[in-house]
């Protein structure tokens, strides 16, 4: 596979073009000047340190690490800033990082604090050099038309040719893989060869090392998107996994328009932008799987994607993104985006109730969002009716969130880690993430005898999806039915949830867990919310001053009991109160055996010497049967006015909550006085298995 | 004491006069369109819901109570209503409930539900009574153009002279009290003799039922501000009296001009509403005493004192707080300050380090706020070296507050109340106000052998103020010294706390505890701080699976002990994150003996059967001797940043800590590498009381 020359296109022509910086040249004011003035600060902050190109020694986080990512960020906002101000100081600066790199990267070995699998040279572990090429090759790019051929021919025989070897033919195994770290190798490798016109670079790229077409860009598209572009990890990495793609179609778009890259696969690269940005409430993502709770959508990928696709699709509901962004990226859609926003001329971005299919083909499950209102104050539910999500994912398959007047209700924890805080554990993930963050009972669905689901074991799970059964979208009521029968040996659970819309009142969510065993178990039906406990009508509630850890193990034993009361058989209510509005949840249950039902309140805090959890709480619903029914009404409700010192509609509306078995299923009718009654008429479902079908239907009172 | 007729002077003429109506007729746009749609609205609902006095019933909370709260703010909008619209159905509507109240007022006995002191006749208690007549009588006031004479006698005499008898000859046991409830009633019954020409009520209101000036408006305006206009129950309820105060204040300033009111005892009630302003951060009241966190500058009473304020004095910096509370009262003062936004020249309030004296005299004590930077994102150290407070104080003398980046960071727990939400014990303060809330351990001040200052005894504490020894304010550090030898049995103390603020990083803050006494006891001293627990350098710490309560009673039955170390004598160090701010608290103690110091980490949660706790947490310094001196840093530092994905300086960059005796005292110096070492000189101390004298030197490093 000699080095075959195309004629290389003329720079800059990868992410970055002619058209971008003609934009960029001509445009001012709003969110763009912003960031031109971030990139120039940047740009001129490098410049002052002058070349530092440290000899590799350190791991991630340390100081060579860090100095060769600082050097790759520096070089491309310098040869940015070359593009947009033509002042030569620029180029000269990244030339000369280029020409120290060249020097040095010819004699480096592997690198000396070396990750076993996945090696790098300048960085501990490839994953970090393939990031580093990508930004690096477009700061060369950005910079050619000011390099002598000669000067070109040394840094891509000294530096570009050799990292892209390495990335490529040096790690097949990194290279070939179907993976988001294969993703930003493929990126890189296939950015230099379009840079420096190596036909062979790009092929290898879209179509893998052997050009068979089993690996590589096009591979990646089919696989590692659903057909709804859902990344099967969760938002969290989906936005991480989005920078390598976005960026290296947007390489191929420019100098492969042919390719229409864009529309692969039905335009999966669109969908897998769309959903990020629709896998999120109120500027931040949906706390899925291993997510920091801090990350939203003004995240540099985001940024980066959003203007890429604005470039793509011209769709004016983007700028809404960006608006929240504050900021926008130095490209021709990024000067489009700032225009609209200027003008005031931003449309709304169309938020839908809709599910998200998990898996290559779509069969893994689904995550359903059910919406009210606008995503910054209105009402969303997520039914998490996933796959595993790999290694990055958590045992909590049915689990569901509520997100209300712009606060996070019912609530996922995330991941137990504090990102680049080195006094905690070196900002990796904390022995907590396992112990408690990733365990069932952390989440919001059922919990077998106090074990988490497959028994926490990763092999197993990752063969074994949810199923979203159903999923319906009305103006009246969003449902979505899903189930799984394999969480657990010898139990069945089908969980039934449904966001009811009455005109004149808050939306409120209607939930109905059918569990069929032919043994008898402990069922724990945990709810985590935030907010202060106004109230509940429970009896025999016992408060207990000496608080004591719940289990030993699966989680259990972080959580510390502070109170319990004894369960009815139904009309059960806990009500809260969280910023300016009160919640109440009001639950039941309908099984064939006398269960003792209780309630028992939580708070987690133990086996935590080192304070690495947040002190969150919740309330587990505890009974014992085989055949059950779990059923309950969440409902928004009144508001608490501090300043204008008034509170209206502090309780719930609720009259009565009934389950009762028919024929053809079964029904759960909620009386909510003036609004209405609403009943969930179930179907489908037999002896050993839940519901398959649901719709509501309301009368007035 | 005949009724003296003066003239009448043209209506409308008490806090809104001719003038202000001009004003509003001719203005429009910014914030007053939207006071003006907002008085409109509620004056509109008034007339449709039409004329509705029922029969009194009800105490507080109850229907007939909030009816009448309604209609005395419903008549009160329709009449400034008509003033601005000149339509007249809504003075229709006003005259119509006037006589409705004129008809039914004479056959009232005193209410059902009567407060046994203080007994009203449309409300539960007078207090109510006269807060409905401050507002009634403006109403009449507003619409009394449209009356005929026949009318107006006709109110006059079965309405508002009949309340106006009751307020004051009626219950001289309020009427004549040097108190708020004091001042709704002078200013009601005063109001009313100038909208009516009553000259004996308005001198009454002014001197005291019997004339003699030890009781009335003027001894108010003498006794319940300190010279720095300082009310001693602190600023929640220094709000809450503001209204009577400047709204009788503006009715004399109309009428009665020559009186100069507003320049009375030094300017006092213009100087009590710059300090409800400057007692607040990022929009917030501190919440010392009996306070309810949420309440703050937005609210009603100091939306219609600015207007009042900026009327008398034209001061342009009173903007930036009407820019903050995002709505003007409808005044002339109200549309000045619209116009001041709306055309962007707001000015900075200029807030300072500095006192505010408690007591008539200025010889309670004081409260010392040492401030650097803004008061919204800057910081802010309040030192409380104050009295008692009277029956809503806390038994909390020499506790301290720190706020910072926005946040309150160390903190006052405030009150345990729920106001209006009747689930929370009606709304009203809550048993665990008093059983933790009050309680010294509650607050960041010294607590001797597991007991509160005074032993919680008000009769006891209303006599013993602390003392505010000393206050320097400089551009290096601002200073304070508060001491107080009577909280405890045979036990002085002082506290010197510096904020020191360097140029080049945050601020910091020093804080040294001095304690003398003969004999050997177990001091406390706990630190209530928002955050999540980084780590800390505490030897053998032990963390508790199992959490018990701390004690049985004086708040310690409440607090859950999670953790406990042994505390060094020296560099023992806690750093907390909050928000995107780390805090990092170094300690240490010089004492006479062995002292086996520990620290022990807790949370609220425990004796809370109704979870009407916050769940706050924090750690208290223990240890045991006769004299000691505690001495501590906390240093606000660096960045978190979820976005970016970075973070710098997590570390604190305190050096080294050491205290050592010295001839004229004692020296702390605190070296902050490359920021320098700062030393502060304590002087003035003996071996029975604490340092009366401190200064703050830096040298470089
Ligand atoms: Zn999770
Ligand atoms: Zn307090």
């Amino acid at each position: 596979l000699g080095g075959m020359n195309l004629a290389a296109a003329e720079s800059p022509s990868l992410v970055i073009s002619e058209s971008d910086i003609t934009a960029l040249r001509q445009a001012s004011g709003g969110l763009l000047e912003q960031s031109m003035q971030d990139n120039k600060r940047l740009a001129d902050a490098a410049l002052t340190e002058g070349i530092v190109v440290p000899w590799p020694k350190d791991a991630g986080g340390g100081y060579t690490h860090e100095q060769h990512k600082r050097n790759y960020k520096a070089m491309y906002a310098a040869a940015l800033q070359f593009q947009l101000s033509g002042e030569s100081r620029y180029s000269k600066y990244v030339t000369d990082m280029l020409n120290a790199y060249a020097k040095m990267y010819p004699t480096l070995g592997l690198h000396p604090e070396k990750k076993e699998q996945t090696p790098g040279k300048l960085f501990w572990q490839s994953l970090n050099e393939a990031v580093w090429l990508v930004y690096t090759i477009q700061a060369y790019d950005m910079v050619a038309d000011a390099l002598t051929d000669e000067q070109k021919s040394h840094i891509q025989n000294n530096l570009l040719f050799p990292v892209a070897d390495y990335l490529s033919k040096g790690q097949p195994q990194t290279f070939d893989k179907i993976h988001n770290h294969g993703t930003w190798a493929v990126a890189a490798v296939g950015m230099v060869g379009y840079a420096t016109g190596r036909e062979d670079y790009v092929a290898q790229a879209l179509k893998g090392l052997d050009l068979s077409g089993e690996s590589g860009f096009y591979k990646q598209l089919d696989k590692l998107f659903s057909p709804d572009g859902y990344y099967t990890e969760g938002p969290y990495y989906q936005r991480y996994a989005l920078m390598p793609f976005v960026w290296f179609a947007k390489a191929i778009q420019t100098n492969d328009p042919d390719k229409a890259i864009f529309a692969y696969r039905d335009g999966i690269l669109l969908k897998a932008i769309y959903t990020v940005i629709e896998l999120s409430y109120n500027g931040l993502f949906l706390p899925i799987n291993d997510a920091i709770k801090d990350k939203g959508i003004k995240t540099e990928e985001l940024v980066q994607a959003l203007a890429i696709a604005y470039d793509i699709t011209s769709d004016r509901s983007l700028s809404d993104i960006a608006r929240q962004q504050e900021r926008v990226s130095l490209s021709a859609g990024g000067v489009a985006l700032s225009k609209i926003i200027a003008s005031n001329s931003v449309a709304p971005y169309p938020y839908e109730s809709k599910i998200y299919r998990d898996g290559a083909s779509g069969k893994q499950g689904a995550l359903a969002l059910m919406r009210s209102g606008n995503n910054e104050t209105g009402t969303l539910v997520v039914s998490k009716n996933t796959s595993q999500g790999m290694g990055h994912g958590h045992y909590d398959r049915l689990s569901w969130q509520l997100y209300d007047n712009g606060n996070e209700v019912v609530t996922d924890y995330g991941a137990a880690r504090y990102l680049n805080v080195e006094a905690k554990y070196g900002g990796h993930y904390l022995q907590e993430n396992d112990t408690w963050a990733k365990q069932s009972v952390a989440h919001n669905t059922l919990v077998v005898d106090q074990k988490s689901q497959f028994n926490a074991d990763l092999k197993e799970a990752n063969k074994k999806p949810a199923e979203q059964v159903d999923f319906v979208s009305g103006e009246l009521a969003d449902i979505s039915i899903g189930r799984i029968n394999t969480a657990y040996e010898g139990v069945n659970f089908t969980r039934v949830q449904a966001l009811i819309k009455p005109e004149s009142v808050e939306p409120f969510v209607i939930d109905v867990v059918s569990i069929q065993s032919d043994a008898v178990h402990q069922y724990d039906l945990p709810l985590h919310f935030n907010g202060q406990i106004i109230d509940h009508n429970l009896s025999d509630y016992q408060s207990f001053n000496t608080w004591k850890p719940m289990g030993e193990d699966n989680g259990y034993q972080h959580m510390l009991l502070r109170g319990q009361g004894n369960s009815a058989s139904s009309k059960n209510r806990l009500t809260w109160l969280l910023g300016d509005r009160f919640y109440s949840y009001t639950y039941g249950h309908y099984s064939d055996s006398d269960d003792s039902a209780k309630t028992l309140f939580f708070q987690l805090g133990a086996n935590d010497p080192n304070h690495n959890l947040r002190r969150d709480q919740g309330a587990i619903r505890r009974l014992t049967a085989s055949n059950v029914v779990m059923y309950s009404v969440i409902e928004p409700h009144g508001e608490y006015n501090g300043t204008a010192e008034y509170v209206t509609n502090a309780y719930s509306r609720l009259k009565s909550l009934d389950y009762k078995v028919t024929q053809s299923g079964a029904e759960l009718t909620v009386n909510m006085g003036e609004t209405g009654t609403f009943t969930l008429v179930l179907a489908g479902g037999d002896k050993s298995s839940g519901p398959t079908e649901a719709k509501v239907v309301k009368e007035k009172n």
